[in-house]
């Protein structure tokens, strides 16, 4: 027997979580293009080749096409990569685009926490070369007001820098070959105790002296001041390092112009696993939430470079909103389950014709209507109806309605009755006063 | 080297672009809506064996996931099966549900014609028992007020009822189990000469008289007053013809009081190649247009039914918008580039802090806007850039304007400049009278 059942990690959307997912990514877009984004489009699957080496240790996760005697692709992992494909090929050096989308993982699922195989992201990114840190400060304005106007809560807005992470393995005695593994595992903080990572670390050729070294980096507490304690450290010596603090006091400094620094907090622990970002990297959660975190992203200033031998270099820094993780945060308190505005009812008969007279002079004046169409319906079953689906309006077709050429129109809320003249109908219900 | 392209028959969607696709969905969205329809959305792929047997000789343009140690997964075909397993899976008898989603085919791609592999599809779709032909004569009215609401110009909708087809082809004495082969070549009847369908029905085994009498019937000519001729001819013996027939006409009816049977014509050579088809089949197109059909549905009771062994059967009309079809004929007169309505220059300096303070402010109340983050820009360059983008407005910041803590509003449209107070600027700018 075939099996009805969504693939693995997938699944259907009822009526009521389309709406708040359709929600979810308007008002989002809406902030995109709040700050002067444009949209983008790029294919569902991309050229394999694309897509490897791009997302470290990651890379087992990408869904493969078959080969059907065609060419060789592979379901696109996240927008970042597309986005610089599509600047490398259209040979785009500035743009400030978003994209929202599905993008696909085989990744272990878990629906609860928002975590499946196909889930939808909702990217900003500006790519072009910027005043120092400015981008990236437009990039936390954005994660800013998107975070704040959910009304999820307290959230905090978790920055580092690559190059700070890579000084300090530096520091540490990492070799460089190891920095993008090294990297992924400290990535893993928030879900693994520290004898975990230590452990790991350790199977990473670390020795348990420098997985002691690394741990009292990664573990500095603090906000803005703890790129004070770094200008005190040993790491400082190393340039890239220090240019990464003064970068990251910039960004604080933008910030504080731009109106989002107070939910913003330096996190030295912060790696991010994926293998092209180069300098500021971001990740934003909701305090106390259960999903992690809601949103990620960074600067990667060398992705189209990469792409092929004649790709110029084009800075970029973005992120990327997990939209159903949002949406598990919200769906518990949500209930929209239809847009209808006035369902047409009959009473004591079918009044089919007359019916449909009806829902034609509203649906020409844009006015979301329904009827039924079964073969017999009582009018108590037809207010149930409109009760479930919080419709705010009743227009009821009955006998002496038809012979006076009216209707009577009942508001769903208020309990109000009137009989109507058809001619007026649409006025009745459109004038504030009756609804 | 890695080639950029995107896969063969998949394309990239510039900003433009991607604002007319956007706007087309919003509107078709809609009209969805306006008939009561509820979203729902299913997965990108489905298991295989849901997909076999559904699509007739189109089978074989079915995309496979690569089998990577799960499930043997396939990308949807279309919305219309994954609808039905939808509605089985979770055991739904009523149901009025839309849904927009992308689809895939390893078609012979042609962008011009708006032909791709991977493409966006609107679907409206009626699941439930009704009153005979009101949900799909609420198809009907649905489509034509899609049709004309794009102001492409004249339309048709073509319908044809499966049954009235394989009347006809028991009359010619074809036997049953070539119905659906047959039906895919007739399918072809405006892209192929008569002359190549009746060489490849004689291939499938027909005769050179049953090609004849089946030409004979496919091309009768009329709108409505073909169920006439068909009321007149052998094949109206035939009891499911006869049912057909009625159906037709009732379907004529309903449609004439929804006020949506100018355009529809009955046209017996309308086939539709899948086989999941019953009953009432459509096909609607632009006269005169290259693109072909852009939307095509009908009536398919049994797919439901058919899904498994415990499935029940579910009767169900609906139809699909072919949106990239849509697109490509009003792509050429569209020029939408940006949705910014203010633009934050700077003249004499860069006045970056100050720029940012602006903006702040406008993005606060809610304003789309955009200043540049390039190290250097003259003024002339700015005002180049939002003529380019048609961006409204232009709100200058400068060293007097600072001093006075005003900004200078231009009106890029009406060349009108005004200095106003910081603390003036958002009424200023919300104010009609300065639009």
């Amino acid at each position: 027997m075939t099996s009805l059942k969504t693939p693995k990690g997938t699944m259907d959307e009822s009526p009521r979580q389309c709406f708040l997912h359709e929600e979810i990514i308007e008002r989002i877009r809406r902030v995109f293009v709040l700050y002067g984004a444009v949209p983008i489009s790029t294919p569902t699957f991309e050229m394999k080749s694309i897509l490897t080496n791009k997302y470290g240790e990651d890379t087992k996760l990408i869904y493969d096409l078959k080969d059907q005697g065609g060419e060789i692709c592979a379901l696109r992992y996240d927008l970042t990569v597309p986005f610089a494909r599509y600047l490398a090929s259209n040979k785009i050096r500035r743009m400030k685009r978003y994209q929202i989308g599905r993008v696909y993982r085989r990744d272990q699922p878990s629906i609860a926490r928002g975590r499946l195989r196909e889930f939808v992201q909702a990217d900003f990114d500006i790519a072009g070369e910027c005043i120092q840190m400015m981008a990236d400060a437009e990039v936390v304005s954005c994660v800013d007001r998107i975070l704040s106007m959910f009304g999820i809560g307290e959230y905090r807005i978790k920055v580092n820098d690559r190059r700070i992470l890579t000084s300090i393995l530096e520091v540490v005695g990492v070799s460089c070959e190891s920095y993008g593994t090294v990297c992924s595992t400290i990535d893993k903080i928030e879900k693994m105790s520290w004898e975990d990572i230590g452990r790991e670390l350790v199977l990473k050729g670390l020795s348990e002296e420098q997985v002691r070294t690394t741990k009292k980096y990664m573990t500095m507490g603090g906000k803005e001041d703890v790129l004070g304690l770094l200008k005190a450290d040993p790491v400082y010596g190393i340039e890239r390092c220090k240019a990464a603090v003064h970068d990251m006091e910039e960004l604080f400094r933008l910030c504080r112009i731009l109106g989002c620094s107070s939910s913003l907090v330096m996190d030295i622990s912060l790696a991010r696993g994926l293998d092209y970002y180069t300098g500021m990297i971001l990740e934003a959660e909701y305090v106390g939430k259960s999903v992690g975190s809601v949103i990620g992203g960074g600067r990667y200033d060398n992705l189209t470079e990469n792409l092929g031998e004649r790709c110029v270099s084009t800075p970029c820094v973005g992120f990327s909103v997990g939209v159903s993780r949002i949406f598990s945060l919200l769906y518990e308190e949500y209930d929209k389950e239809s847009s209808t505005v006035v369902y047409v009812g009959a009473s004591g008969g079918l009044f089919l014709d007359e019916r449909l007279s009806v829902l034609r002079i509203l649906q020409d004046a844009n006015i979301c209507s329904e009827t039924f169409y079964t073969r017999r319906s009582s009018f108590e079953s037809q207010q149930k109806y409109v009760a479930k689906k919080k419709i705010p309006f009743i227009v009821v077709v009955g006998e002496s309605e038809i012979a006076a050429g009216s209707v009577q129109v009942i508001n769903a809320l208020t309990r109000k009755k009137e009989i109507v003249k058809v001619e007026q109908m649409v006025s009745y219900l459109l004038d504030p006063e009756n609804q």
